[in-house]
């Protein structure tokens, strides 16, 4: 079985009319790293032409046709259909998007799972759902949950796909101005500011701690320290040699 | 100004060619409660009639056009833009979907956003990337990171609507069966398997503990429980009157 946990799970649409939504599932597939594309009863048989597979085209050729869902899922040994809250059918357990996230990724550590997604109009039946062990939902507004396929597979794969710790960590603490940098450009606009007549200059002992601090808030980058401090060269020079 | 943070959000697209994608990423707002739709220099004239806003209709009708991005953020003080990790530009930090989500969701407490998507086929533009305070990408795949357009709006809007606590939480432990419940079905399981002839309950004492066992392992709801007993009820009747 492969390493990857992803190659355990196969996406299974079931009845698709327009195959553009097959398209657009199979581009979420190849933008997610899934490659198991399996399809019940599609309306139309040419869906390997579907133009939203923009990067996708392998993908849609390699994906398996069948004509019941026993036969799509009979090597996956857990089965979830995604549903709308509407569809909520009481003998079966109903997971949030990001509950089933977590369980699938349990369950793909060391076993096939398949995803159900229905018929653009009907979602899926209950016969098709007669073979889930749950349900997942994506937490749309009740008001309205009907979701556009490709969208709702696209969702699927990105929590699947989702770091909780890329959520925390912070952004790299890039190149930011180092104090000398910071210092050299208060001073500058320091003389700037004094050789251009700034009131606060000519009244206040305390303009040049003022100027320090503002530089200070802006939190630069080394590299914009440098750009700023070069303009501000330039206008020195330009202040101090008028006529030049 | 509204107690929902989430109309504090403006979803600006820019150059969108294809009015389907501006009907999906419409819908996909109204899915999630979005409805502050602004368009730059929209390629259709006739975008409000995309037949892939289902249900989003009302949104597309009150989005509005502008001429330039100036104008359409004018009164957002955070400005984000959505970009392939292709397209970085190394003066703006760059985050994560999943770190963006938490910073978009703090400003958004108090104070307007707007995030960017750009034209299906180029992104954003230099220029529109110069007007942004920093960028956030999807984690796709490195090899296939352009994403459908309507896909990269729904899962941006998502991941603002995730609920952290949702993964945690434990299902509702719906109407389990209860041990009163349990030992019933074992006790006519056991009956069912000895009138059956079952060769374990002629030569083990322990096949009734064995069952007992089984029957905890289905993790079965009341319900279920139920619908068991009166099953095996019935066989039991017609193991015992085979005339009848």
């Amino acid at each position: 079985m492969s390493p990857d946990p992803r190659q355990r799970l196969a996406v299974v649409l079931i009845d698709t009319r327009n195959p553009l939504n097959i398209g657009a599932a199979a581009r979420a597939m190849s933008n997610f790293g899934f490659f198991d594309l399996r399809l019940v009863r599609p309306y139309h048989a040419a869906f390997e032409e579907a133009v939203s597979a923009v990067g996708a085209a392998d993908l849609l050729r390699q994906a398996r046709v069948f004509h019941n869902l026993s036969a799509a899922v009979a090597d996956c040994s857990l089965i979830v259909g995604a549903t709308g809250l509407g569809h909520r059918v009481f003998e079966h357990p109903l997971h949030r998007l990001e509950r089933a996230g977590r369980l699938l990724r349990r369950h793909l550590q060391s076993a096939r799972a398949a995803i159900l997604f229905g018929s653009e109009k009907f979602g899926l039946s209950n016969q098709d759902i007669s073979h889930c062990h749950w349900l997942l939902h994506i937490p749309t507004r009740p008001e309205h949950d009907s979701m556009n396929l490709g969208q709702a597979v696209a969702l699927t794969l990105y929590e699947l796909s989702r770091s909780p710790a890329a959520a925390r960590r912070l952004p790299e603490a890039a190149e930011r101005a180092t104090e000398a940098e910071l210092e050299r450009l208060s001073l500058l606009l320091d003389q700037v500011l004094q050789h251009s007549g700034y009131s606060d200059y000519s009244r206040e002992t305390s303009a040049p701690d003022k100027t320090r601090r503002l530089v200070r808030r802006l939190s630069l980058t080394s590299r914009d320290a440098a750009i700023c401090a070069g303009m501000l060269r330039q206008i020195l020079w330009k202040l101090t040699h008028p006529a030049g």
